[in-house]
């Protein structure tokens, strides 16, 4: 299928041939297709050096963590290297496998011996865990052995899908087969354990997903189609009431089992679990057409972007089951809004992009990247949030690690692979979705070789110009005007483009030639967003936003209580300003009014009779937004994101 | 002690000796004195037919509830009468002792044959099912003895509690000790089981609250000093880090076990714990005057009153626990507010009464019992909420019963002991905590009895009038005027009385002649509330009150959608308006502005760059409230308590 079929001899030699992070390469139905990560150079302000923090700081700090949590120390253990009680949870053999993923696609960027030694190291131990029939769990290796697969919330399948995907970025990004060769012998023990009774097999259902698309990756990459077979029916497998165990007060939505996909309309329960599932359907799509899904997927979509999501694009508002609540049910102070569901909502948004070339999927996904995913890091790269408020007192603050460490690496994964997502090529066309200063080289689907740089302020600016350094190549550039982006114009070669649609890709179909340019300008106003009025937490509020960032206030800038604060009467007013604070940010600066009040006396009282307008006091004050992603990374102090609204 | 220590021989002569709710009748540390719930009789049209639909219907249909969901069942299997397995929640127990509690007051009020026979054939199960030490809970009865006090998150003092709190209202409204018998022994057994290490007891804690004021209720009702130590006690456990097993994801704070009592701040985590154990300690308080605990209360009162509290008196916000949230911490759609937390504050805020005189707690308790006790319970006495949303999409509907179903029996008992709520006594005092036509007829404690008459529209009209029945009697009449009364005037046989305060009680001491007439009039205009600034949720939004009562919008009642609508530029346009409908109540409408909205198409949208005042269409539309009690008694609609607000 894919491009690593036959493992390369040197990581030198793997990374030329590339490491596609979602190998939709060869699926048929897919319209786009991914380009390999190491074809991609970063070379801009923003996301570079996050990936820089994120090679040399993140990962090295996270398997610390993880050896000192015991987290590798239990595969030792259950190879029989280490006389120690398990340590931990259940699912903690996952967090190994994402920070292996992180890993590898780090090495798919560049050489790292010190980073290769620490992996090889770790897939020596993983191996070492593994039964004589292939199954790998360290929870139940050794005294639970006899309680494998008797209980399917005990995340055996959910480590399995994480352990695939590990495997396959790091024979994408290496050649080597040390861990896909793990990961190959424990997908045949399920597939030859799991499936439909006819077939002599055991039925059962994965209680969070993500062996789905980690069975899909597999498939694409070894080209067995069991694995393809197996993903497909575990995805048929739900809804059937096969979910052996009762999940105590949650009921079968929380792990979208209420449902046989093809009849989902909403997105439900539990909001990772959801959204892996979503990608892992839309994976088993990408090789299969069924319609059906397709729809379900689609209808998920739009429950989701018009009912179910924050305005920051994270989802799961329900603490209780970290899950998605009732349609505009989104609370802000406790919005639950898992880092690790926004990083699924990505994931899924790539897939669907990957099968329809639509732009509303790119621009959410970006959209999510920004506002979502990365406000779950730290400016330092070592702490996280598992939970992302839109508003805040102050006492919510990042973490070095958690009990239940499933956002750390995967962030750290998201990152390293980034690149990846930049870029996609189709039978005629070379689509363009994410916009920072950088290169590509690539070989187009033609077979021809193409050099694109992109030069660029972005997102702090929305000029962004494209050149072309290769000669004579015949393709459509098809870039991504964000939805924001309205009144975008569109030089080619300094000639204006007509016709450029907020919400689309172009098509700038031509035989290119070096030196060719591209210059793109995307309209940064500061605009202010409202919430439909069955947003109830949002009556009466704005928010504010400029180009793809998501802006709140921050109680440390301001002189007067953020929750006093009202929004400008208009957004023109608010100056862009820069900011060497945050790692350098543009920070928005505007003259406002405050509500005065006392506030210490009440929590609720007597409005006077009056007209309303004549009982609140406001007097002329002084607003700072910063971006949302960077709050939280100075001292404590009160968070919004939605300000009061004059008028 | 109390009345009761000499069992009545017949039901009539107990309710001539009476039946104090919460007998601090002798307690040295309380100021008010309760009168016997026997002495009071209402004849409003507000709370005495919801008695009366309590007795005819609401006890009997829970009683049958309490047969098919097989609680009783579960007392005869324990008996060894019933061949079954233990049917339901380990603390269903409990549901039938509070079941019993509330058919004891109201056997307190008025002779009922039938329900005499349920109570007595249910006793006789219960005592069948008593183990020979004492131990009593059908849970750990057969199968699980061996179990029996191993893990105090399993409610056996709970339960326990449950019991005593029933048994005292038993044997005070009947005379009858068939079940104080059962709960001594079981008392004695946990008094002899329990205790300080030093006496050659068990150390514990009780994982959920609610056997302290069953004790000391006990101790007042037999003068057994031990049931005191008991309670006493308990108390002192909590904070050591006694409770054994770890509370899964919970913490400490969850059962309040994070701080001895002296040392705590703030209420915390699960409500109906928290406050169950404030009306523990203020019980053990009354009998023994231990300052620090009076100070730990009041410390407790201020934080949630202040900063913890919604609108409706409710409280607990958060799902994940039942807990009480973080300060400010109160979204509506998504407010947990169980009903049975608003019966644990006015339990607490009686017993804080009773310490002080504070015209805050009753106060409070009287708005907790209309805004935040009433909504659980449906017009026609037999449906329930467990949570109590401040919004709603409409899908939040009552329930005919729980598998946990702490709250239903939890309204019956509060409503049948009711009357006792509305009076006190002191030293030279007669205290008016609750307006309703009806009679008090009662012996005050300088020995002379005295009768008075209220007469009055109350809640829906402002104007009481009490008259003397008696002859010469000399007391001060303590009226309390209620804190959002501003303005009430005082007469005395026509007489102006200065100095009537909102927020306090009257003291009206005088030699009274029957045909004294006393006239409050207390204000009643339509009043907007506003919330602290902190509650983010509430930006820009008011809230509706007349009198003691919180009101809200219902879809069905407008033209328009309620999250699209204004609250009226001025309260006072608002026209007081009767209706038959919702059982008769008084509604509020006006003339206000709607906002003009294309719902459909979007969750967040840009606001075009213009003054925020021109960007927002809004026309006139008509706006009717019904009172929050009321809510979701006719067919499905979205409900909103807190609106919109104009300016």
């Amino acid at each position: 299928m894919a491009q690593i079929h036959t493992p390369a001899d040197t990581d030198e030699q793997a990374r030329q041939a590339g490491a596609p992070v979602v190998d939709t390469t060869d699926s048929p139905h897919a319209q786009l297709h991914p380009v390999a990560l190491g074809d991609v150079t970063l070379s801009d302000t923003f996301w570079e050096p996050r990936r820089r923090v994120n090679q040399e700081v993140t990962l090295p700090s996270q398997f610390r963590h993880l050896e000192e949590t015991d987290r590798l120390n239990n595969f030792r253990r259950a190879a029989g290297k280490l006389d120690a009680p398990f340590v931990g949870i259940y699912f903690n053999d996952s967090d190994v496998y994402k920070w292996l993923e992180a890993a590898a696609w780090t090495l798919a960027g560049e050489p790292n011996l010190e980073l290769t030694a620490m992996v090889d190291a770790a897939i020596a131990v993983i191996a070492d865990a593994q039964r004589e029939d292939g199954y790998l769990n360290t929870y139940f290796a050794l005294d639970r052995a006899d309680e494998r697969w008797t209980n399917f919330d005990l995340h055996e399948m959910y480590c399995a899908g994480h352990l695939f995907q590990a495997a396959v970025a790091h024979v994408r990004a290496t050649g080597k087969t040390s861990l896909l060769d793990v990961a190959t012998r424990f997908a045949d023990h399920i597939f030859d354990t799991f499936g439909p009774e006819a077939e002599g097999k055991r039925e059962a259902v994965d209680g969070h997903e993500e062996v789905e698309l980690g069975l899909v990756e597999l498939y694409r990459t070894t080209g067995e189609k069991r694995y393809l077979e197996g993903a497909r029916y575990f995805v048929e497998a739900r809804g059937r009431g096969l979910l052996e165990r009762p999940y105590g007060h949650f009921n079968p939505e929380y792990a979208q089992d209420h449902l046989p996909i093809r009849e989902v309309e909403t997105v439900v329960g539990h909001a990772v679990r959801a959204l892996y599932y979503a990608a892992g359907v839309a994976d088993v799509y990408a090789e299969t057409g069924d319609a059906g899904y397709l729809t379900a997927l689609q209808r998920q979509w739009e429950n989701m972007t018009g009912r179910r999501m924050y305005v920051s694009g994270g989802v799961g508002s329900r603490y209780e089951g970290e899950a998605f609540g009732r349609d505009f049910e989104l609370p802000n102070a406790r919005a639950y809004t898992e880092t690790c569901a926004a990083i699924a909502s990505v994931m899924w948004n790539w897939r669907m992009l990957a099968l329809s070339g639509d732009a509303r999927y790119s621009d959410l996904l970006e959209w999510t990247l920004y506002n979502a995913v990365l406000p779950g890091l730290s400016l330092d790269g070592q702490h996280y949030f598992y939970q992302n408020p839109l508003a805040d007192d102050g006492a919510h603050r990042r973490q070095a690690w958690f009990g239940c460490a499933c956002c750390p690496p995967n962030v750290a994964r998201l990152l390293a692979s980034l690149p990846g997502y930049f870029y996609s090529t189709s039978e005629d066309a070379l689509w363009v979705h994410l916009y920072a200063e950088g290169r590509l080289e690539t070989t187009l689907e033609n077979g021809q070789r193409v050099a694109v740089e992109q030069t660029t302020g972005y997102p702090w600016d929305g000029e962004v110009t494209l050149s072309v350094q290769t000669e004579g190549t015949t393709f459509a550039l098809r870039l991504r005007i964000p939805s924001w982006a309205q009144g975008a114009t569109l030089r080619v070669n300094g000639e204006v483009v007509e016709d450029v649609q907020a919400g689309s890709y172009t098509h700038l179909l031509r035989d290119w030639r070096k030196g060719d340019t591209v210059e793109l300008s995307l309209p940064m106003p500061v605009r202010y967003l409202e919430a439909h009025p069955y947003v109830t937490e949002n009556t009466g509020c704005v928010a504010l936003a400029r180009g793809p960032l998501l802006y709140c206030i921050e109680g440390l800038d301001q002189r007067v209580d953020v929750r006093n604060l009202y929004a400008p009467a208009a957004q023109e007013t608010l100056q862009i300003a820069a900011s060497d604070e945050l790692g350098g940010v543009m920070m928005l600066r505007g003259e406002t009014v405050v509500r005065v009040a006392d506030e210490a006396a009440y929590l609720y009282r007597d409005l006077a009779p009056a007209t309303l307008a004549e009982t609140e006091r406001r007097v002329a004050a002084s607003l700072v937004a910063v971006p949302y992603y960077s709050w939280a990374n100075r001292e404590e102090s009160p968070m919004l994101v939605w300000l009061r609204r004059q008028g």
